[in-house]
């Protein structure tokens, strides 16, 4: 197996893009990137696209990576649409790190887009959950805020995470979504604020939900063996692991979590521990649910997740930086764009590039974590991805 | 890279299984093939799933594979979602080839399905037309019967290929089906039945069409190095190739032909030339689009294709046997199904074990050429794999 390494990458701003299409965001993306490496378009001879909505909300089902890389102006390569609902975009980083890893080509396209303004807002909200299994938990009427706010529930009744934690989570990534321009929200927010915005369930707030939204993201890789052929900032994949949910019982309070078994594995793959990273995207759809991810990614004990927040450990100038980007809860959450726009949040953060957000020094190590779906209880599909200088 | 084999593949029967759910059809089309490779399901470690219609038709977008594989048992493995309209089968078995080549697993699972019949044809209909780019082929209103006429009418005025021709292709397909218990058509026809049948877009006749169909197929592929322990009838993959459309001037008569340019470079990996193939299996979406196929395969110069059927090459006992299974046109078409049917086909042909369909002696090697969707006038994503002993 080669190793691999990101050499650009690229997005849009996330937001509101009712006069962008998916093709005009998806090539935006596209073309950024590959000014960001540097290379000749013609390099790139494999593409993985994800998109996990355009089938039901815009009536483009099946070949959308086709109509929106033709469109950028690339044909004649292998181009493979993959999806894994909020994970779609980890997976198409993982699909076209596959191409490269086996030898298939020398540089990959990793995208991922999303357009959740279809002008019919119940539309774009049925269409989200169809990320669940339509013959249970989607049927049955369930959604995302209800699915999180039961394991933040938990949470609290367990270890006594309180309101005032959670609030700071989105409070501390809304401030980072101040100074990123690319962030779909780029306004401050106070606990108070947060915690009186209206209940959506119980206990998540408005403002702790990410917002509907358009964007794409997208990342080139190539081998690790060219790489110093196009840039002199190569970012090294030294784990990409993507997974989906185990069968397990879930009312089984020991049943492996998703997140904290793909994390181990990426851990174990890159030979580098929780103790080495120094800054990370984390999955938070529910900006709360932050508190849980860190633990599943071992920056502190199980349990100790809010009080790890409390203490200012992960700003930007903590010990350990989680979501400089602003998170899905600020930067956005255009579906499949994800993914990537965390890829991308790491690489300038690794490359020094990530201007007033920038944590210093500039780490060497980050971690991207990146849940899709539910299913059976568990997070569909899971990606976690270590990247390091 | 490291070379790869399937050692098992199975199939539902396709059909109209207004009685057997999305999750049903793969489970079946899953555990056979788990069957015939006679291994211990725990040995799948990477699991790729083409889907294409389901969005629309079942209001199941996102996590089809999860839903699918965990309700056939299968749950905390990466699971990637792949799409490419009637080469998502093709798509799947090219990303299990990529997981096993890279080394990431020993085995991996490969599976299409599809359920066309949704109780509304009307939206069966619409859905099929996704395929296209629907910016613009799409709501134009072209459909896939008009587009392969197209095709055809231009061949017929090249090369003087005759509707009597044509309907020989579904006449043989035809038989062919009536000796596949897997065939959704079992019935013989005759070149008048298929003349005098409904014009649907000239020169295409209803009997020439494939039918809306439901089914399942799967592969499991595994590292060379370990089939021994799996298998005595190992099947390697020579080679496995996936394209999307050129950028070309569609007007341009001298623009490269998207199977022909797929099929070199298959030809070019395998070390195989069309000489060499004993067994084929080509996307005869229309019948007659086998005679076009053909000519890209190599198998007879370009413009020959219609004599060349005509003399009885591509029947079961021919020179050159083509879907020997019924094609598309016989065994049926559903979509994201149809690439990993003509694998089960190929590899049953090389093992020996298509049964009154055998082509004797017992082949070598065999191809497999399935293309999906249209955009910009050309086929917009293709896959050809070369099988072999």
């Amino acid at each position: 197996m080669r190793e691999v390494a990101v050499i650009g990458v690229g997005m849009t701003k996330f937001g509101k893009w009712l006069d962008k299409s998916l093709k005009d965001l998806g090539r935006e993306a596209v073309w950024v990137a590959i000014d960001h490496a540097g290379i000749d378009p013609r390099d790139i001879q494999y593409a993985a696209v994800g998109n996990s909505m355009a089938g039901i909300l815009l009536g483009q089902e099946s070949i959308r990576g086709q109509t929106i890389l033709r469109d950028a102006g690339f044909g004649g390569i292998p181009i493979v649409n993959v999806e894994n609902a909020c994970a779609s975009g980890s997976t198409a980083f993982f699909s076209a790190w596959m191409a490269v890893a086996c030898g298939l080509c020398d540089v990959a396209l990793a995208l991922g887009v999303e357009k959740l303004f279809c002008g019919n807002t119940a539309l774009s909200i049925k269409a989200l959950s169809t990320a669940t299994d339509m013959d249970f938990e989607g049927r049955m009427g369930i959604s995302f805020p209800g699915i999180y706010a039961m394991r933040l529930k938990r949470h609290m009744q367990k270890y006594g995470t309180t309101r005032h934690q959670m609030a700071l989570v989105a409070v501390k990534n809304h401030h980072n979504g101040s100074l990123n321009p690319y962030a779909q929200y780029r306004n401050e927010v106070t606990v108070e604020e947060v915690l009186n915005s209206r209940m959506i369930a119980d206990p998540v707030t408005l403002l702790m939900t990410s917002p509907m939204g358009d964007g794409a993201a997208a990342a080139i890789l190539c081998a690790k063996e060219v790489a110093g052929r196009y840039t002199t900032k190569p970012i090294y994949v030294a784990a990409t692991v993507l997974n989906s949910a185990p069968i397990t019982d879930p009312t089984d309070p020991k049943a492996p979590n998703i997140t904290k078994v793909t994390a181990m594995k990426a851990y174990e793959t890159a030979g580098i521990g929780p103790e080495d990273i120094e800054v990370a995207e984390v999955h938070d759809a529910m900006a709360p649910a932050e508190i849980l991810n860190i633990e599943h990614l071992q920056f502190c004990p199980e349990g100790e997740g809010g009080p790890f927040v409390e203490a200012g450990n992960t700003a930007i100038n903590g010990s350990k930086p989680v979501n400089t980007s602003g998170g899905l809860a600020a930067r956005g959450h255009p579906v499949a764009a994800t993914g990537l726009a965390q890829i991308c949040e790491v690489v300038w953060q690794l490359r020094g590039e990530a201007g007033a957000r920038q944590v210093d020094p500039v780490p060497q190590v980050g971690i991207i974590q990146n849940g899709g779906g539910s299913i059976g209880g568990e997070t569909a599909s899971m990606g976690v991805h270590i990247l390091k200088r």
